[in-house]
């Protein structure tokens, strides 16, 4: 197979369909939505085996549990994925709107419209459900798909993708608005994100070396999810209970989530007390705590941190503690070490909760609340394609409105410029 | 010279700058921008002998005239950048601007708050006035900056950063918040664009060649601005008068800026009358007329287009005419060939106008009114760092908002997930 023909038939595809997706309307792309979900209700007995091919080639290969258990498209899996298009479908469409509509003093009138960014390149690893996922989301935003979901789940995805076709077909869309790269060859990746001509911007979900290398090597723009080092800082002003409550939510509500707290910063001022009643906490629910030298000494039964320990995203239950010198030193440490994910401040004190929120610079900033809340659905955005770790276009959870862009819209009425 | 210890050097005092940058007052940053201007003032007689340095340079160089005019400051040219300073600092601050807070069902308040972008990094061909334009909407947006200008304007950018680094100073913000990169090596571009760790966006201001370099070459994300290649359709129901009125001043209030009409598209319904009228009046402004098939049947006199007539920014009194039928060939035409600056469609006719402003991808579309108009100040924005061609972050005319980013803002009681 030439994979550089396959990919640009693939885009130009693309193009040509996104066109049609982008001009079609909210009715048309619901109707799609809800339409694949019957497919997929309906074709449980396919999924289950295409997924039953994919999970023994993936013992064969020696894949591990984790992986395994993620490839699993279970019948809640598959229920999941109904319900998610289902509620996508029931979301606002955000294409058309027109904001900011105000005449000028030559007597035009100048607004915004929001419009689909045109076509979408998902790369992703081993779950299937991320196609169903990702493509209902492109779609319900005008725009038209190509996904690249890993070669271990390349018959499931094959199987979603023909229960994807039915939906668009039902609704009069082309079937080519979205599509699944048929091929495992790893240099489709490569082809993908080096057509700006047929494709507008990638958004890989994966592991961070995964992203790293789309993004070093990318010549499309990547809308890019790196690592979560996210820090609550414990300040000589908080409320003890709401510090205890909060730091614990964020460490051990999920160990997996990158909106989970990595790194507890204290302020030396109250960091006898509260890291004395927080240790409890944490070997109560068996998290491992890794200090500084100041930590060390009110606790000195835990490992020391190295410096590799402020940089390190676990996700596992193990947590780095660091003593600080108020605002300032949670600052200079946050500043140096953090990903820019999320951050959260515990303090009564409204001087250092309203610095700490303009000199943190990161894509969520908290005052006296998990950082477990950082997402898409407790945000209110109805739905999430990710977390977006860069400043430029989308920062933070990435709903409906971070996949389109706004385009200006002038009234005239025969207007000249003077 | 190392350059690439310079450049990272450069990088580094930026980063550090962009922090207190962004956490300084509007008042201190309004400041800055009129103590530079005052320190311009003050240095006429030194921006006069170091842009004599220049254009003796130049000339010698054997620039030619279009560029010696570029390059030179002349007195009226120092005017306007004290004035535009002065402008500046009249406009609303973006950063820390707060939107859609809103409490969610968990309990959390979540909004937005208008963050600066950190880093930008500005490259630009001869005009010294840039320095002071591009430093100025920056700094206003929170925003350290590096500069990197041509090499045949270096003692006249080096004396405009010397009026700007006081402005700095007397605001008590640092100098190293505006850099302009003293080497003329050209290794110097080609680090600037590959330091995202230091580098958060590069703004290139110039030639399409130019900025075809740096897309291309870059590892930061570039607002850019490519070629515009402007339609105005002339539709079948369109008001004659409104119709030759808008085609004329599209044409030639301005033969040399981006968003004056390259190509005429007319409905073949009323080509013939309108065609005949429109060559008198472009005939009367010099303007030579380039035409398909159709066209020269109406008008026999002129040259014939070519296909690469369709594809050309011409920049000059020529004008490619091509006959369509109806909206939608004019709506093809415009997809196949337009570098989706702006365009504009001449209508009477609503449901032709409401069609030709969704189907069309351009960064503005406008219904009776001059693409002239596609202009930052014309829109409303107060200022204007160029015009982005992209539809990733910033798109059409870009203002001190495409020049920001914003972060979630989150305020709890000791909220937690659960």
């Amino acid at each position: 197979m030439n994979v550089a023909a396959y990919m640009t038939e693939l885009g130009q595809q693309a193009r040509a369909a996104a066109r049609e997706v982008a001009r079609s309307s909210t009715d048309v792309r619901n109707h799609a939505l809800s339409a694949t979900a019957e497919a997929l209700d309906g074709a449980r007995a396919e999924l289950a085996q295409a997924n039953q091919k994919d999970l023994e080639n993936g013992r064969a290969n020696g894949l591990d549990a984790a992986m395994l258990d993620r490839l699993e498209l279970t019948p809640a899996r598959i229920d999941t994925m109904i319900e998610g298009l289902k509620q996508v479908a029931t979301l606002p469409d955000p294409v058309g709107e027109i904001t900011d509509m105000n005449y000028r003093p030559s007597g035009i009138q100048v607004g915004k419209m929001r419009v689909p960014l045109g076509v979408i390149g998902i790369i992703y690893e081993s779950r299937p459900n991320v196609t169903v996922e990702a493509a209902s989301l492109c779609l319900k935003s005008g725009n038209a798909t190509i996904l690249r979901g890993g070669s271990e789940a390349i018959h499931s995805n094959q199987a979603v993708a023909a229960c994807i076709a039915q939906g668009l077909a039902a609704a009069g869309l082309p079937e080519t608005a979205v599509q699944v790269v048929e091929t495992t060859d790893r240099d489709a990746v490569g082809e993908l994100i080096t057509m700006p001509q047929y494709v507008d911007v990638i958004v890989p979900r994966g592991g961070k070396g995964l992203i790293e290398r789309i993004s070093r090597d990318a010549k499309v723009p990547v809308i890019k999810h790196l690592d979560g080092v996210c820090h609550v800082y414990i300040d000589s002003h908080a409320d003890p209970e709401k510090a205890i409550k909060v730091a614990v939510n964020a460490k051990t509500h999920r160990y997996g989530t990158c909106n989970t707290m990595e790194t507890l910063l204290v302020d030396q001022e109250i960091a006898e007390d509260i890291l004395t009643l927080l240790a409890a906490e944490f070997d109560a629910k068996g998290v491992e705590l890794r200090g500084c030298e100041r930590t060390l000494k009110i606790l000195p039964g835990i490992v020391a941190a190295t410096e590799d320990d402020w940089h390190e995203e676990y996700l596992a239950p193990i947590l780095a503690v660091r003593v600080v010198d108020g605002l300032s030193g949670a600052i200079d440490h946050i500043n140096r070490y953090s990903s820019q994910h999320t951050e959260s401040i515990i303090t009564e004190n409204y001087t250092r909760a309203r610095r700490f929120l303009t000199e943190v610079d990161s894509s969520s900033v908290m005052v006296n609340a998990s950082t477990r809340f950082a997402d898409g659905f407790e945000y209110g955005l109805g739905a999430e394609i990710g977390i977006s770790t860069d400043k430029i276009h989308a920062r933070g959870p990435v709903g409906l409105h971070g996949l389109t862009s706004q385009k200006y819209v002038v009234f005239g009425d025969g207007h000249v410029r003077a």
